[in-house]
């Protein structure tokens, strides 16, 4: 029997509301298979902000570190998307944690529920059987290095950056990931216009041959933007860097019929983080409309990679299929086949998957 | 009756085989309307590097610049891109080119012929009707910044770099055009985490008051990449930075069923430039299978853009629109309701259009 300290770090708009789903989840799985799970909460992003003029607050940061894993929510503001010169913003406090704890991979697994076939703009014919995994870099590229303004402000650069370290620790992930599915890596870049893509074809060409039983290719960005929609099936394991993964992950979640069914995991050095591929959505934040599923199957994500409980983990990923089966869905993933009294909200959906 | 000369650039790949048709949509647009065009080819790419050493030999770049208008193919050779360290590629000529020529807007129309609404794997019902006009920067962003090594070759970097007066450029071009249709702009950037976007925002928000029938919105890249999928029709005009227009524009290719049916023109200072935005695809070259649909429709946009001759364009339009409607089609575009006898090759698809 497990003992575990998990951190709730809701952050931002929808972030509190499908993050509070995400845990009572935790406590059923505790409560049945007869683990301990303590909780603690920690602020981040703009109601960090807003409590302690800070993104990321020290305290949480700490938090963090000492627990055995991190549920986590969403951050963001319109406040600041409007206003390009704001000094702080809630992304720097999701930034700084990943960097802060050496988080460089995130896993984003790309699979749709059977019963959502009908819910994806894309034709069932071309999904059904889709299943990608995401390795997205998640601590390097332009999201980290030098960024600023020169000739008075009306000139502005970011540079991104790797290291064949950098680059290394992820691929060989990936590789190794590759190995337990299907035995295909496909390496993402933009090898032809960008040297740090030149770099990292290099790394994974040199390391290929370690994993003779894993079929690699490589695709440019631009092309695998396309591929995906007309062709998702031909990928197995997807590995790329932080930039070219945050295009390609969101627009992936249009195979799984929405970005409120996709789980991440972000590990690396140390405590893990799980947490939806949403954001905070303060479109529909306080309505209680947010489809909580997806910090679900995060929360299935963490018993999985965290703290190795396979069992529990596809305890929850059931449950999910369950509720779908029986047809209820949250208004993002209705269709015009789904009754108006299977529609729920947050609660209502979170109560089913109990 | 107007006189031009146009310079043809096949390139590499199936760019010989595409350009060729595209040239005999022009020929006979010239003798049906009465018009003199006069014709000279030359080399880019890797036939470029083959014959001379260089991806953009001097003399082709002295001809464009002497052309009315050039009608061009692809760049791109396989032996490169497997070669993370080669010094000369061939899509150096076509960066050179877009840099020289200062060719900074690259328009790509994304419309679907409504005979092709089985041929996208996107559903029918949410394609029908879609109609985007990207704008996307050509000449700088991290395509152009300096480039390069550190750490004895164990770090890669790129600087992406923007001016104010780079964006406003582009910007008015966008806004102009959304003026002339549905009056909707949508600029795409990721300024929650890069400066460059920062940038572009300001610059947006600045000019944006000066068009003020033009409704504005602002979306992160990510985003944008899932509500393309999502709900295309929700664009009208869209104008970005060169990496997330080269990304976005090839994922829209799936809106309009093929990449083989898209054209661009890349305009600027001086001579305009129309290319389909498929690249050289080797895996097909030599097997007259390509769709030339793509050129030809590039040079429907030549005919518009650089020579104001709208009907002719038209013409040229509506000629692919009654052949598509005929039921004819390339390997690319046909679905399982195409008769096998209605799959055209590259000549037979041209002669069709004639
Ligand atoms: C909020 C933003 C900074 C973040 C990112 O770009 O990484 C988000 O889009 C994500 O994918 O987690
Ligand atoms: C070939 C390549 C350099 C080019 C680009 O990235 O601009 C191509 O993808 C395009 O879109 O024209």
């Amino acid at each position: 029997m497990a003992s575990k300290h998990i951190l709730i770090v809701p952050g931002d708009g929808i972030g509190q509301e499908v993050t509070a789903v995400g845990k009572l989840v935790l406590d059923k799985i505790a409560a049945k298979f007869g683990h301990t799970f303590t909780y603690d909460e920690a602020l981040i992003g703009h109601v960090a902000i807003e409590a302690t003029g800070l993104p990321l607050p020290d305290e949480t940061l700490e938090k963090m570190r000492k627990s055995d894993a991190v549920l986590f929510g969403a951050v963001g503001h319109p406040k600041y998307d409007n206003d390009p010169t704001a000094k702080v913003r809630p992304e720097q406090g999701l930034l700084k944690m990943r960097k802060e704890l050496g988080l460089y991979a995130n896993l984003r697994p790309i699979k749709l529920f059977d019963e959502l076939l009908g819910a994806s703009s894309i034709k069932p014919e071309i999904l059904k059987g889709a299943d990608i995994l995401f390795f997205r870099e998640l601590t390097g590229d332009i999201y980290f290095g030098e960024k600023g303004r020169k000739n008075d402000g009306d000139t502005a650069y970011d540079i991104a950056e790797y290291s064949r370290f950098e680059v290394e620790r992820i691929a060989r992930k990936a590789f190794e990931a590759a190995r337990t599915r299907r035995k295909k890596l496909c390496s993402v870049d933009k090898a032809n216009v960008i040297e740090t893509s030149r770099l990292w074809r290099e790394v994974i060409q040199k390391i290929a041959p370690e994993y003779p039983d894993v079929e690699v290719e490589h695709q440019f960005v631009d092309a695998t933007a396309m591929l995906l929609i007309k062709d998702p099936r031909r990928f197995d394991v997807v590995v790329t860097a932080n930039l070219f993964g945050d295009i390609l992950t969101d627009e992936a979640s249009q195979i799984a019929g929405s970005m409120g069914m996709l789980a991440s995991a972000s590990i690396g050095d140390g405590t893990g983080v799980y947490e939806p591929i949403h954001g905070s959505a303060h479109d529909i934040t306080g309505k209680g409309v947010a489809n909580p599923l997806a910090s679900i199957l995060s929360a299935a994500l963490l018993l999985d990679i965290s703290f190795g409980l396979k069992a529990e983990s596809e305890a929850v990923i059931n449950a999910v299929d369950k509720v779908l089966k029986a047809g209820f869905r949250t208004r993002d993933i209705a269709d015009q086949q789904t009754a108006a009294d299977k529609i729920l909200g947050t609660a209502a959906m979170g109560e089913q998957v109990l």
